[in-house]
């Protein structure tokens, strides 16, 4: 399953890598950066994914990730709680301490998420060596909403965490 | 609104001061822990409390505090949602990037609390310069749940967010 492109613009060299990200195989302390966007709720092993993170950076090196946020994942169901007029009159939270596998429906059904606590991502991160940088739960701007009224729903309940640590 | 209360053992010597803490003022770098339990969230000024906290520590100090956790704090009415028979259907979540004042009940009426966000309490210390050690979310123990069914419903939700700092 691996697929390897490469694209030469004048500089830098971009190499992009089609696999697993458990498979993964670099030389140590060799990046200066580390971003991942909305995938590792999707895995299960997120602290081995997290060592093996900090072993490829250089010190100081940063990483800087998202994930759909712990109160978005903790329910199979992950939608609003509606009236019998179709009202959205919350965001509903259940087995929140319970990090096991959810089985949703995204895009597609039967799609298997990991739900995890805000303290195991914040922990494991620093329990590997990782000093927290900054916590960010994105919300909708007045110019969104102004735009989209519909928008301003997503400030009823977070949708997404993105964390930055420093090795 | 000052009393003073010393109460002398052998040793150490414990000094009982009760007053706002806004208008706490100590000498600068001469604690080596601050406590603080299920304070913050009837606190308008997180931010400049912090600041004073990180001041009174010695370098290398800690600061360790629970809060009323942002999931419990979002909504006004801060309980279960219940079906037609009383049974806790889930924990709703509403308002939660609305950082303002919560019009609560809470053994009695009219309890204002502040609700602010998990990033809003990281990074406002981050911000100060106070290292993040630990977030805990704590849940109810096998043995809490045997001894008390009603303990599960605990771990639905979390109620408290305890988070530990070093300046």
């Amino acid at each position: 399953m691996l697929e390897t492109a490469r694209e030469k613009t004048d500089d830098p060299l971009i190499t992009y890598i089609k696999m697993p990200i458990e498979d993964i195989n670099f030389s140590d302390a060799q990046f200066d950066v580390v971003i991942s966007s909305l995938a590792f709720h999707y895995i299960k092993s997120f602290d081995t994914i997290c060592e093996i993170v900090y072993q490829y950076l250089k010190p100081g090196g940063s990483f800087i990730f998202s994930v759909e946020h712990p109160i978005f994942t903790s329910r199979d169901e992950q939608d609003w709680y509606y009236d019998d007029q179709g009202n959205r009159l919350h965001w509903p939270v259940d087995n929140y301490q319970s990090e096991e596998v959810r089985n949703t429906t995204f895009l597609t059904e039967n799609v298997i998420k990991y739900h995890r606590t805000i303290s195991t991502y914040i922990n494991d991160l620093i329990h590997i060596g990782f000093k927290i940088k900054a916590v960010k739960e994105p919300m909708a701007t007045e110019e969104m909403v102004r735009n989209d009224p519909g928008m301003k729903d997503e400030n009823r309940r977070p949708m997404f965490l993105i964390i930055s640590v420093e090795k």
